[in-house]
């Protein structure tokens, strides 16, 4: 029995709260059960250096957790004066992740930041950080086509994300906090909504898995993304 | 005219929730109008090194700004490896001004860290930080006695605070950010529910002030804390 | 066509050689092809403190390239203070599969530290890395039980890694620097030999990939690690 | 009774020694009793990237003890890598202090930065740092004068501090560290000749402080920073 | 008796390989005895901004140890976030003593980086990186002749460095490790093909050492310095 | 002709000035000339964790530089986060120094840091912060046998220090800033009482240095170092 008697193939609760905040170009509080998330994306002009006079724009997104997210506290990372390898890793795939959204080129030279902050943690942070950037980015760019910045939105596609793994020889999908910190293994899994794959990351962190349990993980994957993709339309949507 | 109407003397609507977020033992978002701060009180064992064996407790505080909670995006702290000087001295003020409202020697060997996240700011960050924070702090309290870790409260004394000035020749109170950023003097009055003071912090950022200034600062100081201590007792209440 | 004349499935030439340097309980150098990595393996007394006294060991690595392994010159990480995300990705990933392959608590409470510095890159450093790492731990785990320090060894199995991706439309094995550059998917694959995986890391830099692309590369990354196998076995042997 | 027997309103002998150094446009030496602050001032071209262009010059302030000016040996902060958030808010403190004597539009785009060097700390350091300071930089602009880089001072007026506080219940001026490590209230006062206040930081270090105690403090800074004032001009006399 | 029977002034086997690795302009590997030092140079357009505009080039170095290199494992700076200052001395020598050997205005508007990694230690690891770096930056100079980027050599004279020291109170030439840790004086000698010198650097780690002591290890150097000149002309020969 | 009309083999005046500050265990302000380096000797209890245990005491020294010390300002250390390579390096060489005129077991488990601080600078900061250091440290010591921390002093000679050079192809004792700066060739030498040496550090800014060059720079350092004894044996008598 999952927690709360979820099926093992069932995705927790998800909420998308649009205009979270006043002063992002896109500002979205995504919630996956007890994980919450809030997604601020920043429009600003110009480009990195190594992108200068290039004709292109670019996505980067910064991740952190506020020190009692979590169960217990953790220390601040500007107190500790450096990222841990986690939330690099954690950036880098949300920025990748988003950049396949979107037509750089079509975007022009601006760039879009989006800071994913996780007010509570419970488990899947980056794969709701991953879903809410891509409703924030699409806010922002909205919003940069009101201000006529932009003609035509460079948005390709949504994406969004999910966890899925083994817990006790079983497959699940989206994986609370008690799973997780037990799981055999942990895979995230970031899709389009055509359900090509941008990102597959998958961990045994105790027993190899093995080749049927990969592609059961995928087809949980396959089937949550599906519905986060329908809350994200349906926010979209108001 | 001040923006929204308000009066010289009057403050912005003040809103103070209690268990906001589900892990931390104090779970406080404050909001003075458009100012929130997330205020999170975690009670950790034992005290830092330099109080070891002396048989007191210690409170602390930290405090971050999430990138976009600001009119345009600031830096992330942690990605820039360092904490500026305001945050420094701000978590230094925060953490002051609560050790000024307990008597560590009652709270024993115990931590409390007082983490005052800003999602949204508007002017008055530091001073409404301060606000939440106390009831942050009076919860964790609470929950320690819940738990058989302290008989007997620590916590001596709500304190609240408020920031007044001098704008445009005339004294205010609780300046939001159209206000602070053209302040001829902006003051931070942290207060007692009794009237004594535990920090002033007056900084002519145009204008030398005036003795008379100063009084009448001091003043609304005085009149808007016991308006923000009747939010706390409110809070504190329900 | 391939760079050489290489076959869509086909490895580049594996060398493995032992005993590189003096030092180290295990010294590998790994060359796939062009790439060349230095593996040594050190055995140190103790665990991490968060380790202590649980009755078991840890496996961990560090990963640097020499800053003039690569086409242009790089700068050095100790020099810029700090090491990229890149690095620190690949070390966390490196130690993970390394962890998966050591029954930790027939380790004891010892700490082995597996440094993997590349010499010379042309793609595919970090799935070197973690054949070579396999290695010299091996090789570690040998002198540990020469030494007296261990009467059964800890390895539970030998574990190899290869790059697949999709380039130019095509399905391909261990890509080189000029193929990685361009790869429309890039995917790091970490396995067993009993054919269960560790880790599986795909990541699209140009189009989104299918799930027949995803099993296509899964099957060439198999077959290349059997391959891989028998050069870290024959290398073993000598 | 307070050491060596001084009145509760009376100030240490105060000395300020110009041209302490060779190299600094304006290089002075203060000496609140045995507190001794070097303040060097030195004139730059340009101002820092955020004022560029906007036609108008800046002021800043570093701060820095020499590790044995005090009791006991404190670190030194080149070597821990990092200054302490006392050190950045003194620093900032000066900063502001001394921009507040200054019309920064007639000193045009020029820096000058006065570095405040603790040669010997017996309490009140920063004071005697502003005011050391003020010196320096009336120095620094009348070589600028000299030079030709400057028709009219855009000094304004002389500033000076002072610390006053609550010891034993008694308000008492100008505290020196035997009175300021057992304090229950210090606080710092910067004010102009004319009385007016550019900065008041008070802060109750024990028992909160009365709005009595608070004029009485005002009261006593005012009579000692008229005293500062005189030995002000009669250095910049000779 | 010296470690394998060597003779007080002999020097042990000296190999010089160019061409060891496949990217850099030049690329050595340098061996005296069982110290090991891989020398790349690389050139870079344009020269570090103090020198813009002023018609000449820039030689550096740079110097970093694998982390076991060395019999027992040394933390890698590039984790620990600084290069210590025994690296910073030797790489500052190294630079050093390149640019004496180098006509910086014949050069021209190009900066050569010579990064020496040690890759196994055995004592004298700076005078083999200088010995070395000499030999790659040769080559680097002959590759940029080929492209055209230079017309004349800016090559004066080739350089080398030896270690001589005061063991047992006996004077030695070329100590390896066992001599190093235990000698009373240690002497770093870099000198010209014309036994003129460029950098004497004698430390007293035990005894201070006499005037005679001091000329009888010069006069080794120098012995020893001719040796090797010797092998870096049959390298450069090949 | 030198400045100020000094002979080639003639220091500049000396000046050493014992109980410069107050509270540390030695105070000694040298003067060589316009340099003047503040040394302050502190007493610690206990050593280094690499030295815990073995009954002997340490010494190590600090050095740093106030920014408007030299001509024009330099970045202040502190507010730039690292120590400079020039700045470990000097204060390697002062701790080194320092211990070849102790016997550190004798010493004892304590450690004596000797911060020198250059108050204004005119060549040869190092050598006379060496010389004054050795007076402080002195006084640190008679400071401990007087406390009963000692019974016999471990200082088993003075130790003073002097640059040498090649100035315009004439070798010179003791430069100033307009000589070091354009010296074909510095030297730094430190030397006991009897001549012996503890460190020679020669190297050729221009052209290389000959033998005869060296003997004659060695010469004239014993001949300053003697002069520089004499006077640190006068402060010390007083």
């Amino acid at each position: 029995m999952r927690p709360n008697g979820r099926a093992v193939e069932q995705m927790r609760p998800i909420t998308i709260t649009r205009n979270y905040t006043a002063h992002a170009e896109g500002s979205v509080l995504v919630e996956f059960g007890d994980t919450k998330v809030l997604c601020n994306a920043s429009v600003e002009d110009g480009v990195p250096r190594f992108l200068k006079g290039k004709g292109q724009g670019w996505i980067t997104a910064e991740y952190g957790m506020l020190p009692r997210s979590t169960h217990s506290r953790m220390g601040r990372e500007a107190a500790r004066g450096k990222q841990s390898g986690r939330t690099q890793e954690i950036q880098r795939l949300i920025g990748r992740s988003l950049r396949a959204a979107v037509d750089l080129e079509t975007l022009g030279e601006y760039t879009i930041v989006v800071d994913c902050d996780v007010i509570q943690a419970d488990g899947g942070t980056r794969t709701a950080a991953i879903t809410g950037a891509c409703v924030a980015l699409q806010d922002a760019i909205w919003w940069m086509m009101e201000q006529k910045k932009l003609k035509v939105s460079p948005l390709k596609q949504l994406i969004a994300a999910v966890s899925v793994g083994v817990v006790d020889g079983k497959v699940v999908c989206d994986l609370e906090y008690t799973e997780d910190s037990v799981a055999e293994t942990d895979m995230n899994v970031v899709m389009c909504e055509d359900g090509n794959m941008i990102e597959v990351q998958g961990t045994a962190e105790g027993a190899p898995f093995s080749h049927e349990e990969l592609l059961e993980m995928l087809a949980f994957a396959k089937e949550g993304i599906s519905q986060i993709n329908i809350a994200q339309r349906e926010a979209l949507a108001k």
